[in-house]
């Protein structure tokens, strides 16, 4: 592919994966990661190496509905041809939903005003063969109405210190959790959580905690009390990653603004 | 395993599969099925080779939301113990939902009362990645209304010769539609059909027709049309197998009596 060396634009892409096969979205030395797919395709297409940053870091094995990732380039091509050419170097477990063209100062991280994350939970007494890697299988039954009680919880500015388990003293761990809710679709509890920002493993641990409620091994004041410890590491435990989606990163543009 | 010499009874199972690795439902002499997959788990736990039958034979990619299959067994085994040890045994893309034991004379294709199958058919523009292999992807709008009202011209007892590519002239090509429908959530257009039984490629035949309703290039009127004609094969395109599910097969008999 030929140098291309119009001027820099910043471009960035709605995307959606399964991130069964992917040891997370951030690069590493050896492991395949969205990040390294996504510059990969984005160097076959452009003919350049170029570097991208996403609006959420999932962990290894967690899924996306609507992840923003963005990048600067200098290729010729039109805003609207990133999706189809990026589409046909991608393989086909990471799809672009949508691309456009954004001000170049924009931060794609600290412009996002919330992000949403769902959580499924198969509560079947059986294992599931069309929900391998897509959601978490739990054996006992659960009380959705306990669970989404406690959720609740959850809403407003706290310290979630106990959501995470971070070594790094020096970050914050406030957030503030816009909504919270547990329901459920014949066998599929469904937890929608929307906060500015997750800490490591919020999602996972907070999950796993009220499905303590949900099987009645934790009242909604000792979910409460969990809480208010704003103890590193006392929730949990985490539930595992296939369960977890990233649903929507949430910004003032409209991400579709120049695709619908 | 030690050799089980007990009366022999039978079991019949409701299973769940992803028919993606596997070709068809029906036994081959090379090609991993549903069937040699069910076979092999059966030999494992038993200690004998046992033949399995289906109530509906899926093709090469179709899924199944709840197939029924039956066997005939001399193990000492406890019926809901078959539950568990073939899961142990089986592939996680197939998994058993209940099993019974059932009178020795119940037949198991000729009994069931009807079977009810579901296409899914993802309306963006542009591909999924968390629906390769469980949708078909079409990027065209589509008219759902007028595809549920050509939908409702299937319903009845009718020779659907026109949906089936059949050298065997000697077979009846008479079916009854009990029930049809086209929805839509969100992006996901839902084709359901409930009928007796179903013609080989059937339900992906009448697909693939109302998706020519749907883009308007056929009218309801040369829908049904297409049905009166009762030719072999004019129906089509035939929709890919990967967007079916066959959902239930329903009997008199309560399938999940001794699990739930």
């Amino acid at each position: 592919m030929v140098e291309q060396n119009c001027p820099t634009r910043t471009i960035i892409c709605v995307i959606e994966y399964d991130g069964t096969r992917y040891h997370g979205f951030q690069l590493q030395a050896q492991e395949p990661t969205i990040q390294s797919e996504l510059e990969q395709a984005i160097e076959k297409l452009t003919g350049r190496q170029t570097r991208i940053i996403g609006a959420s870091r999932t962990d290894s094995g967690v899924h996306a509905r609507e992840q923003v990732i963005g990048f600067r380039t200098r290729s010729a091509l039109l805003n609207k041809n990133f999706v189809d050419g990026l589409n046909h170097y991608l393989p086909q477990d990471i799809a672009i939903k949508a691309a456009r063209q954004i001000d170049s100062d924009f931060g794609l991280r600290k412009e996002a005003k919330n992000r949403i994350y769902r959580y499924r939970v198969l509560n079947t007494p059986q294992r599931s063969a069309l929900e391998v890697n897509r959601a978490y299988q739990v054996g006992v039954p659960l009380d959705v109405d306990a669970m989404h009680k406690a959720s609740q919880e959850l809403i407003g500015t706290a310290d979630f210190a106990s959501f995470t388990q971070s070594d790094n003293y020096s970050e914050s761990t406030v957030r503030t959790v816009y909504e919270a809710k547990v329901s459920k679709e014949v066998n599929m509890v469904l937890f929608d959580i929307k906060a500015d920002s997750f800490l490591k493993q919020q999602v996972r641990r907070t999950v796993g905690t009220l499905l303590r409620v949900g099987t009645g091994e934790l009242t909604i004041e000792a979910f409460r009390d969990i809480i208010n410890a704003k103890q590193n590491g006392l929730a949990g435990p985490t539930a595992p990653p296939y369960g977890l989606y990233l649903m929507k990163v949430n910004y003032d543009i409209e991400l579709y603004g120049e695709e619908k």
